[in-house]
């Protein structure tokens, strides 16, 4: 398990996890999943200069999370699910091993309990 | 909706994020998910210096996703489930926003076929 730290899918999983690392990416994330946007009416409701929102959508774009194309003078950017469907299938795997391991915990006090109850009516 | 960058949760997802953004920390959480270990245990199969992985772990910990002890000698680290479950509630929010957008698509492009037929049918 530990060498799928070197695995292909690891360097896509970095640069997902870090693009989502931050609070005006995510809301990035969040506007354009309600539809595609060009750079500045994504920039609009942000408290801080263009070139700053400019700057995390590059890291957006270089996580695969967003798409942009120019037409004209136009930059429109639309989200990519693929990327967010990887990063969900590895945090679910988690739980799936998660949930597992505890239901083998509950499974041994199951025995455990059972074993006591019989010592006690043997007693 | 985008004011949520500004709410108590963003920090905490921030950290969570983070910590998932680099291949031996995700490795890490993959060990921890089969149950506690001492932070030589899960030093052992990487081939880096023990501080360096003491330096991941203390990502882990600030991040929530890993809790530790220390009983005499012994650090044991253990996974924490909450935050790895607060990540993939927003990572499902977003999909679930983004698969209503495609169904309102489908339901337009029904629409759209229908009176297409409909205009065929008259001609």
């Amino acid at each position: 398990m530990i060498l799928s730290h070197m695995t292909n899918q690891q360097p896509a999983l970095d640069r997902v996890f870090h693009a989502l690392a931050d609070p005006t990416r995510r809301a990035i994330v969040e506007r354009l999943n309600r539809g595609p946007a060009s750079v500045s009416e994504i920039a609009e409701p942000f408290p801080m200069a263009l070139p700053t929102v400019v700057q995390h959508l590059r890291v957006l774009e270089s996580s695969g999370l967003v798409r942009s194309e120019k037409v004209g003078r136009v930059r429109t950017c639309r989200l990519e699910a693929a990327p967010l469907t990887r990063a969900e299938g590895w945090i679910a795997e988690q739980r799936a091993y998660w949930e597992a391991r505890l239901d083998r915990l509950e499974d041994y006090l199951k025995i455990l309990q059972a074993k006591e109850k019989g010592n006690d009516e043997q007693s």
